[in-house]
């Protein structure tokens, strides 16, 4: 597999003005969401526009224990897909394709001076790597959580990594 | 509907050392990814804990046009979800409850120097909100952009917003 991110660039925008970076539009996403009602007696639904995944959500699923999605999970599903999805590139790239990768990320939401913040997300991933040492995984591991796009959206947050060889070399 | 996000707190953790922070943890949602094979050639899925949304995704998914869904697009729900859910609180503790908010949330993904970077969300949303006026309702807006939870999160990128009274005073 060749090295880098996708180079196929979709449309190429202006760089900033003084800037010399190169930037390639790869794609906008959309996703929506429908409420009603006042915070705690009301109701809503979320929808991704692509991937027509729909849940509801509520004052009850975000912040006690009722029963629908909240956005600390969708956080959480999008952090573990990204790292996953960075990972197998990474160790391909180093030359040991992963036959499996699996990442759970656990998102904390607090109360902090009364403002409700998202303090904390810890992934925890093992992976299947035949021939790979766990020193050079660790090593993977750490630069797919520096470097994935949502790690970087959620720079502001302090990310915890626990990695795990399934099967040391 | 009274005022502050909610103050039941679940469980107390101590504040850091010489911090006078009031910290209560609220919850800790999960949500699992799943990894097969290399970065273009590999498939994963992705499943919220709680709400238990499950979606595939895949290089194509996520940078070109395939189907599935992809990280960018359920950070967009997440944000969507929770800017729909802060406001409705606002505008009801303005003394204006809506009747209904709808957000859309558009993800950038660009490749910025080689990087794949989400570079701007863009929240466009229409609340009917009877009786109120259009500044009022735009300033509610800012605020629950400024201080929503995932807005929080995502500020080291930039959030951009339009905001429309479905029905005026």
């Amino acid at each position: 597999m060749g090295g880098g991110w996708p180079g196929r660039a979709c449309a190429d925008r202006p760089a900033k003005a003084g800037s010399s970076a190169s930037v390639h539009v790869m794609a906008v996403r959309t996703a929506s969401a429908h409420w009603q009602g006042t915070l705690t007696d009301g109701s809503g639904t979320v929808r991704t526009g692509k991937g027509g995944l729909t849940g509801n959500y509520s004052y009850k699923s975000r912040f006690e224990e009722g029963e629908g999605t909240n956005p600390e999970e969708l956080v959480g599903a999008a952090h573990a897909g990204c790292f996953s999805m960075a990972l197998a590139k990474l160790l391909a790239d180093a030359g040991h394709p992963a036959q499996s990768i699996d990442t759970t990320a656990e998102v904390n939401l607090e109360r902090v001076d009364g403002q409700m913040t998202i303090t904390r997300i810890t992934l925890r991933t093992t992976a299947n790597v035949p021939g790979m040492d766990a020193e050079e995984f660790a090593k993977q591991a750490e630069t797919a959580k520096a470097t994935c796009p949502i790690s970087r959206l959620v720079a502001a947050t302090e990310v915890v990594l626990d990695a795990r060889l399934a099967a040391a070399a």
